[in-house]
């Protein structure tokens, strides 16, 4: 069976999360009911990131296996048809061997996370930003940020749902940009690592946003990284301003 | 009665545009009904540009007249309040003199297109910008838009329903960008006037994208302008990539 490497954008908000539910909508499930249309059999994709209820995709990757031999480029054309009016599209989508797999393959992630800093709610970024009513300190929350970088035994920034067999990861960067966003000025978060445990960006950005406000020293950050334990975590954040927005893979297989 | 200007936002697909109706939803009509919450009767308020369907909001205008002598600040909380889960937003809210007027006092309007060139559909920003699946030239564009810049009869870029007196506007300037955009490259079109015929953005947007596409030369823009004739124009666009971003007052209201 031929394999298929897809690159997948989606808006999170109509999904319970990216993995398939009995009864809730899912983006692998949209995906997976869009293949059958093709093919008419149960499908199984894999992705490297398993998104929670809300997130979102700019840069999500996934595998599918195909009887036919597909072109990469009809078969992204007929997904993109048959996931009309999902919020969900391919942008690209290779042939990939036999063996290469979104999840396991994958040696990196990428994550962006927005955050609005004004009074009034979101109005056309409703859902897409985390939207705080007070301005925070970016220099604060760099040196909060530092504590993190490196490898982490991150128990108190991962959810007590985490499945991961270890909470030892390694954080490659954190940076932190204030930009003057379209709605007002926004506070974006980039983090990039190998691998991340459940909740542990939403964790991360949350915990940050407590010493942008002042309420916490950047110290504290250290302090309850090292306390391993998940009460010593910071509020975690709503999922309204995360995306993933990239899988690195040994070679760049959308190139 | 004391007079407030508010700086509006809003997302204008789930309205049927600016204007208040008898059964449909509208962006007068919900900051309306927010300001019978705080006083108790009919209100009627005008705004410097009467978007249509589907047409966003970034800096809209308007004025409300009140009973009560408001604190600015407090007004545009309690309206905030009040217009949720409507996806408008009051962003600035001032006192102002009983003559002055959001519509009449205006002198300038500023509108931003945003079109989405890329194969795949819109997700997260479905309904906020024109996907077009081909590349386009921006030289071409620049300058098939040069022709439209100053005073001219613009009867052939106005929709028959245009209820202005005159089809003689002066456009100020038609700037034109290609941008990388978060879901792909764009072309970002900003037109700046004293004011705009009813449709004339989308109608100028639609014919400039096909000189972009090749499918007009630039110099047939000056034909269709010399015209007069609104068969000649180009396809009208469609709402979704349009906003207001601003508009101008002799003196800056929201200083």
């Amino acid at each position: 069976m031929p394999r298929y490497a897809l690159l997948v954008e989606y808006d999170g908000r109509p999904f319970a999360g990216w993995q398939r539910q009995a009864d809730q909508p899912s983006v692998q499930g949209a995906i997976e009911a869009a293949l059958a249309r093709l093919e008419p059999r149960d499908h199984t994709i894999a992705a490297a990131g398993r998104t929670d209820a809300g997130v979102h995709g700019r840069g999500q990757v996934a595998h599918c296996d195909m009887d036919k031999d597909w072109d990469p480029f009809r078969l992204s054309e007929a997904l993109n048809y048959h996931l009309k009016p999902n919020p969900v599209g391919i942008l690209a989508c290779r042939r990939v061997p036999d063996d290469w797999h979104a999840r396991f393959s994958a040696v990196e992630r990428r994550y962006l996370f927005r955050l609005l800093m004004r009074r009034a709610p979101a109005t056309l970024e409703t859902g897409q930003v985390w939207r705080v009513m007070h301005d925070l300190d970016v220099d604060a929350m760099r040196e909060g940020a530092q504590h993190l970088i490196g490898l982490h035994d991150f128990t108190t920034f991962r959810s007590v749902m985490c499945q991961a067999k270890s909470p030892v990861k390694t954080i490659d960067e954190i940076d932190i940009q204030r930009i003057e966003g379209f709605a007002g000025p926004e506070i974006q978060f980039r983090l990039r690592a190998r691998s991340f445990l459940h909740n542990q960006v939403r964790s991360i950005v949350g915990t940050l946003e407590r010493v942008g406000a002042g309420t916490w020293q950047p110290d504290r950050v250290r302090a309850a990284l090292q306390a391993c334990d998940r009460a010593a975590c910071g509020p975690v954040c709503p999922p309204d301003g995360l995306y993933l927005t990239g899988v690195g893979y040994p070679e760049d297989v959308f190139a």
